[in-house]
């Protein structure tokens, strides 16, 4: 099993970047052994003689060339068999191989003792490293789960000499091919015991995250480098499981992705908080050289709108509602997933501001998922989110498992008891009134005074859901129609709207959503009454003007989600590259 | 089975906007019956009297209440037992029952024949609509599918009254109850015989779909309406099964989902071409009241960025691909499906203008999928876009097999064989020069001189593909370092890159990708050479100091793939809301 290697290997240590040879050194391998079995189906037409090489040979050559051909395993051999046979419809799809991950050793329920005794090839970063006499121990991680793959390497293996040589450190990505062991440890069942190892890119000393602990406050000045953190790589996945989720939900109901626009001149969502989009300002950025004398004006003074880009003001959208509606009356169930972007201050806003988990929450773009749905009501789109927020809630504790046990234990106590009571508890519904009752008859007393027609402050929001209701996910309804928007359904009572919130423990709000008025009377005199434009509204009142259907909706903050299911506090840590006022690095 | 509902029924034509009567009508029954077999499980601490309603309730009622409880079908019987139980966990997550739609009755292989003598009710709009005599044929569509159910009503059907008094026409919204029979007529295997029919909204006579065909063009104008035809119905569900495919695809192998940032004041992308994002113009969009006046400058006539909601100048992304490299080489294998942006006029780009399809595709925002392979090389990364490729294409092959075949027919004759082609055929791979030197060798004059170092046109490459190849999918290879980005690895011979186009016939290049430059002083001496300001890079250098690895990625435009797998020609057309220079509408 092991190859003959070591020439390149040894060559590895004495550049810090290593990936010229290493890759020159695998790269030669796989053209040569190419010409004799080799099958070639497709013949150009013009009479030279050049080799073109059919891709299917390269495809199922690996999914990781790199690492296949440097250590020339098993795993080659399909290829072959491969080459030669005639490919049938269909199966050639997928056949790409797929590298192997430290999860797929270490993530099923044996934790990898099915695997015992199995050569085994991985490539990851070294997380710790230690040695203890002449046993090397070195943790690698690749990203695939929080678990490290722990490598122990005595000084007979392949490639000892790297680490006399000082260059395996903390952070240096690595290949290591070894035989999976029972682990004499307590912390895992298995170890791999190193055969050959293969620096691949050595780290700076300078390498910021070290074993020692560093603030998430540090790490944002670092979001290049936070993913190879336990926590944030763990936020990472559990967001992609969410996200995914998302998808096969709404999918597997049959509703249609559709993408709402970000970039709006439409006049429907209102003025202020948004950001403009132009191609007015003429700045180079590496001088910031923009005059202002340069930006074209009208002979009033204001700018000349008909000269930018789309010939008038344009803005980044606040929600695809609006556009999701158009295609729910067409295609009846439909979902967006896309950015929003609110230019707000929000360290000022209630909205954000106020949100349980103590977060600054000053994201300023945060993704948003709006289903909508035809043919429906208010409780008909109540029942859509509450299967919806079980589906993805049970999904992440079933399919990331390590990554939610990490949760509990470091960065939230008890979030997986908060989030099974989520899927298992039955969510309550009220309306508004029957909630400022409640409020009113309650011995506790509030800094905001109740009284019907306020809107909601998180301290009754918390009363409800973690007193009244003992820590139930409850669902307020039928909102005074005075605090809600234009496009909310008016209840016979003519006084609340067919609006819905939906307040979870410790959270707080995580899904307004209502029923729409579908009915063109109302809505055109409730935009009358607002002194809204009728003319800007006349696509959505179209809506109303031919086959309107009663239809509902609601929006769901996707970070907020990922803060609800990660427990992470700060809303910056649970994006990748968040923005906010005066941030927009990387 | 009928329902005495014609008290309400007989009402509905009386107003054109029945909604509320229609919904008020429906929405007294689940309020009534509640009460007696009611398990309350929640007791609120408070002791006031107020009915509170448990969601699980309203959940299970049904995924639309409005229909069931307007027919009260068999359909509610479950909900009664459902109340009474002990929920169990992990049960009740999804248990909210869906909307029959019409692809569950007529997109199984026996095309509904195996619900023959069913009772269904099905809501939707009215396609056309005729008379024969005394009976009424309705094709009433849903979205669903591209399919109409045929609805066949005679004078003795309740609800004839509404057929009488004209109210049913293009495009009214309805629901109609009946059997399912076999159909008469030869277009369809079976027809639903309505037993009852409830408009829920008229449509106005101005309804500007009309069964006589209308432009494309025209439809540009009402793309508010446009997802009721054939064609826009077809192409969303398309589209959105390509986007749940690749999300599929990247997730059954390993990749993790990014969000990458949309706004960025990162210099990494280069300037021009892109959209100023700023909050310095005091724009009201109702009145376009903005004084240039009052931008706030420095002392020197320039904007004072300083002042701006990010600090500095902030612009729209043009790719996520750098912020794409700092997760794989943390998480191993990543993707990117978001929005990027140029602000071109690409009537003039040659990258768009000369899409095959001789597309107007002047859309300023596209979605980009952009996978990055970490511990991967050239050939992985033309593995993984083949295997991907073909993955989606097969799958709306085997899952929109009714929209496919409208396009075959309509859009464009032969493109399920132009399609089959690419799941089955090899794909073929050669360097750039070799397929100079193929062009050189080739008979065909060519209007763009052929020589190493040239970018191929549009020419050079459908002669490839379509001619050298016989329709064969083509990457080529190692392009000259000069017409390629500065992150693109070096090859041995100093000349090239490693970076790859994906060329498909009729369509052209549809993915492009490359090795990314792992090597620290490679990339800084190409940043160098190209005069590109090093200190702005310092993250993206970042990932090249501290375990650097081999890393390869490609970008793929999500619209284009929408007009490879429809035929549509027109990049308009393959977006919902598309934005482009003069044009933001919706």
């Amino acid at each position: 099993m092991a190859v003959a290697l070591s020439p390149a290997a040894t060559s590895l240590r004495l550049k810090s970047f290593t990936a010229v040879r290493f890759f020159s050194f695998y790269r030669k391998t796989p053209k040569t052994h190419l010409t004799p079995a080799f099958h070639f189906p497709l013949k150009p037409s013009t009479s030279n003689s050049t080799p073109f090489l059919p891709l299917h040979y390269c495809r199922t050559r690996s999914f990781c060339s790199v690492i296949s051909a440097a250590v020339s395993s098993g795993e080659a051999t399909k290829t072959e068999t491969f080459e030669k046979n005639e490919l049938q419809k269909g199966e050639r799809v997928g056949e790409f191989r797929k590298r192997l991950r430290i999860v797929d050793i270490k993530g099923g329920p044996d934790e990898g003792l099915n695997r015992l005794d199995e050569t085994l090839v991985v490539r990851g970063w070294v997380r710790t490293f230690r040695a203890q006499s002449s046993i090397i121990f070195i943790e690698v991680n690749d990203g695939s789960c929080l678990s490290n793959l722990q490598c122990v390497m005595s000084s007979d293996a392949e490639g000892y000499d790297q680490i006399e040589s000082g260059l395996i450190s903390t952070g240096a990505s690595l290949l290591v091919q070894g035989v999976l062991v029972k682990s004499q440890g307590s912390k895992q069942k298995v170890e791999l015991k190193v055969e050959k190892l293969i620096l691949v890119g050595t780290s700076d000393p300078s390498f910021p995250i070290q074993k020692k602990r560093v603030s998430r406050e540090f790490l944002r000045t670092k979001a290049h480098l936070r993913p190879r953190t336990n926590t944030f790589g763990a936020v990472a996945r559990v967001r992609n499981a969410l996200a995914y989720a998302t998808h096969k939900f709404f999918q597997e109901n049959g509703f249609v992705w559709v993408s709402s626009p970000i970039i709006t001149a439409s006049d429907c969502e209102g003025a202020g908080e948004q950001f403009c989009v132009t191609t007015l300002i003429p700045s180079s950025r590496e001088t910031t050289d923009s005059p202002v004398a340069a930006i074209p004006r009208t002979e009033d003074g204001s700018v000349d709108w008909s000269q930018d880009f789309f010939g008038k003001p344009a803005f980044l959208t606040v929600s695809g509602q609006l556009n999701g509606e158009t295609y729910a009356t067409a295609l009846s169930d439909v979902y967006t997933f896309g950015p929003t972007f609110r230019a707000e201050n929000s360290n000022t806003s209630r909205h954000l501001a106020e949100f349980w988990l103590n977060a600054k929450t000053d994201s300023s773009i945060s993704k948003m998922i709006e289903p909508e749905l035809a043919f429906a009501d208010l409780d008909d789109d109540m029942a859509c989110a509450t299967a919806y927020l079980q589906y993805v809630v049970q999904y992440i504790l079933e399919n990331c498992k390590e990554d939610m046990d990490f949760f509990n234990t470091w960065i939230e106590k008890g979030i997986i008891s908060r989030l099974s009571d989520v899927v298992e508890k039955s969510f309550v519904q009220l309306t508004y009134t029957d909630a400022i009752d409640l409020l009113l008859k309650a011995k506790k007393k509030f800094e905001f005074p109740v009284k019907w027609g306020c809107d909601l402050q998180s301290e009754h929001e918390r009363y409800i859901t973690e007193v009244a209701f003992g820590g139930c996910p409850v669902i307020i309804r039928d909102y005074p129609k005075e605090i809600k928007a234009f496009y909310m359904r008016e209840n016979d009572d003519e006084k609340t709207v067919a609006a819905m919130d939906m307040l979870v423990p410790r959270v707080g709000e995580l899904i307004g959503g209502s029923q729409r008025e579908e009915r063109l009377e109302h809505l055109e005199k409730r935009l009358d009454g607002l002194k809204l434009n009728k003319e800007s509204y006349w696509w959505y009142l179209d809506l109303r003007r031919y086959g309107s259907v009663p239809h509902a909706g609601f929006g769901l903050g996707f970070e907020r989600l990922v803060q609800f299911a990660t427990g992470i506090d700060n809303i910056r840590d649970a994006i990748p590259f968040p923005r906010a006022p005066g941030s927009a690095e990387f």
